[in-house]
């Protein structure tokens, strides 16, 4: 069987990332390691209303085929809330897609060939890296600073291309909040990045799903909003706004580059789901979106300020142990002495009945050996505090043994 | 935008079947163009109390993220479903797939490269033209006899390969009543294929939407069942037997060729719905499975009977005109003369308000020039026969005045 696998196949290893956080499943562990919203933030007395209706009087169009671009009245209720949100789009500029990942994916196909530079921060969202590999593309990797990518460092890596005579084609952005460094990219750098991708004749594929997210601060204009060449293209997920389970999201681009996706989404899966689309098109025209967005910015700001306080209050004194303080979203990001290697450490942690996911996994250049991510979005505050003594201990005994 | 397109978005082409679909849905029209299932049989009164138990009492699974693999459960009783049917699996030989189309790309994507060869019948169904298309595969048809696939013109074509030192890689099978001719592959021809795999080195793609639609004589052992080797690959979808809405299917393989989708299926887009998964697990824990394939059965038979004996009363009385007569499934696949040209007869047909779909889309070698679909499935008996009636006299029409 091995020889008949495509060169693509031959290129994707199995994650360690994922063999390490069945570990971390275990009863009895404290986990900060998935990046899975707070089950009870579902609005499941919502969606049952919702089936109902979806089930007994739509079924005609809920349970049948649809059309690949996705159901039109989902997207006109997701359009409606956007142009709320300042962000108006017409009917010809958006898709539903089966969840950000199926649009990372189908940006790929449509844009990506063998060899082909795709740029994204160190680190970045390990879905978006394995996209990339999968699509063969040469990953490069823009360092971060705290207002998000250097821009230098960018486009002096684009001359070097330009020298090179190799492809630059896609520029990948987690906006807001970042998975996993909880970093937000500034206004300033935004505008530049429009302009650079211009420039380079590039697209930029911003992925938001933490945006809304937003417990501090005013929000910061989007990529798409900014970009008057049509080079953004928007990844919008209601995986953290309603739940993981509907896999679904919608992707926003220009409609002759709309036009080339659903080309290449229709042999891939024909359509999303027309029975979530439904489910979610009753949801948002039956209830307030907003006030649900508020309600999960309480809960999950109450979760965040009890991490970043027991970070304070747990983890030991030193000047090469930093982390983030996310103004949103669901991730810390933990920069620890550089002769600890957080695999070490976390075989550590989940001794002491803790758990996080090593920062290295997110590196396109195989750097971070010594970062790890926090999520606070999936336990309890008083949980968080418990968590957070315990992984204080463990690296402050990791730290006075010097294991690396 | 154009220069940065992927080599594979610029090889695929906006579908003109597709377009053409558009005029057949306009009121008036009885078409008989959509493989679309009747929605009256949608499962609604169980959907809806299913979707209750989903999403109140299950929602910490039903709507979190769920394993890229599927859920345990709705693949144990899909498992123990497809035993009670005769082909007994195990939980690492089945995965769950957003529909059977997300299979086919899966399998693509992790054995195709560019120039690999794919062979299939000719006809065949689009979705799967489309998606070798998107691999940038290239595509070999084999013509059909009654009892399926030509084997003795694929051995000829495999050789022909191995002498020009290409990679056959696939065989593509609907081995029962085939979309889009009705054509079922005999048992010996099964039997025979999967040793031809073996002889070649090929995999073969068993791709089953109707197989449990069956209105006539007894059912024929899947590839799966025959192939002691590992090399079929065996697509179900549950979009003809409970609804497509869910695009809910699953892909059973050797636990080697299964680990190898299941490593590039978590790039495309996590993992199928865990809310569909649910919810068909409880559909199928609750209820009858058998028996509402019984019903549907019932149904479909009607429907096609309704058909065949239309056909067998409107349609001109004509040597180079002849149709199949299914065993089962959705569709009639009707050959008219040489210099009638199916595109052109389907102008005409709309003007008489009545639709099918044109033959030579079906065809990877341009060929079907005077060949079209019937489907009998979306239509009420005496609609079907009303829109035979009308197809007859434009067919008599056109033969009249030999339009070509």
């Amino acid at each position: 069987m091995r020889e008949l696998l495509s060169q693509r196949a031959r290129g994707v290893k199995r994650s360690e990332i994922r063999e390490l956080l069945k570990l971390t499943e275990q009863p009895g562990i404290i986990s900060f390691a998935g990046g899975l919203p707070d089950p009870e933030t579902f609005p499941t007395q919502e969606f049952a209303q919702a089936a109902q209706q979806v089930i007994q009087q739509d079924y005609h169009k809920s349970l049948q085929y649809g059309a690949t671009e996705g159901d039109k009245r989902f997207r006109q209720a997701v359009i409606d809330w956007l142009t709320q949100e300042g962000l108006p789009l017409r009917l010809d500029e958006i898709i539903a897609t089966s969840a950000a990942q199926q649009g990372l994916d189908l940006i790929c196909k449509v844009f990506l060939d063998p060899g082909d530079l795709v740029y994204c921060d160190l680190p970045t969202y390990l879905g978006a890296i394995q996209a990339f590999t999968a699509y063969q593309a040469e990953k490069i990797g823009i360092p971060m600073e705290e207002d998000g990518m250097n821009l230098e460092v960018l486009k002096s890596k684009l001359e070097e291309a330009r020298r090179a005579d190799k492809r630059p084609k896609l520029v990948y952005i987690v906006p807001n909040f970042q998975n996993p460094s909880g970093i937000t990219l500034s206004e300033a750098k935004r505008k530049e990045l429009v302009e650079i991708a211009q420039q380079y004749n590039l697209l930029i594929m911003e992925d938001d799903p933490y945006g809304w997210l937003r417990y501090e601060d005013r929000p910061i204009p989007s990529l798409k909003s900014l970009d008057k060449y049509g080079r953004v293209i928007l990844l919008v997920s209601f995986s953290k706004l309603l739940c993981p389970g509907l896999r679904l999201g919608i992707l926003a681009a220009s409609p002759d580059v709309l036009s080339e996706i659903v080309k290449l989404k229709q042999p891939t899966d024909l359509c999303t789901p027309s029975f979530t689309q439904s489910l979610a098109y009753h949801y948002l025209r039956a209830h307030d979106f907003h006030e649900r967005i508020e309600h999960l910015k309480r809960i999950y700001k109450e979760k965040r300020d009890a991490m970043l306080e027991a970070l304070e209050e747990y983890m030991p004194r030193h000047p090469e142990i930093h982390w983030t303080r996310p103004q949103g979203g669901f991730f810390v990001w933990m920069t620890l002495p550089e002769y600890i290697d957080s695999t070490e450490l976390l075989r550590r942690a989940l001794s002491a009945q803790v758990a996080f996911v090593t920062g290295s996994a997110f590196f396109v250049d195989g750097s971070g050996k010594n970062t790890l991510r926090l999520s606070f979005a999936e336990q309890k505050p008083e949980v968080i505090r418990e968590g957070m003594c315990r992984l204080g201990q463990t690296i402050e005994e990791a730290i006075a043994t010097r294991v690396t």
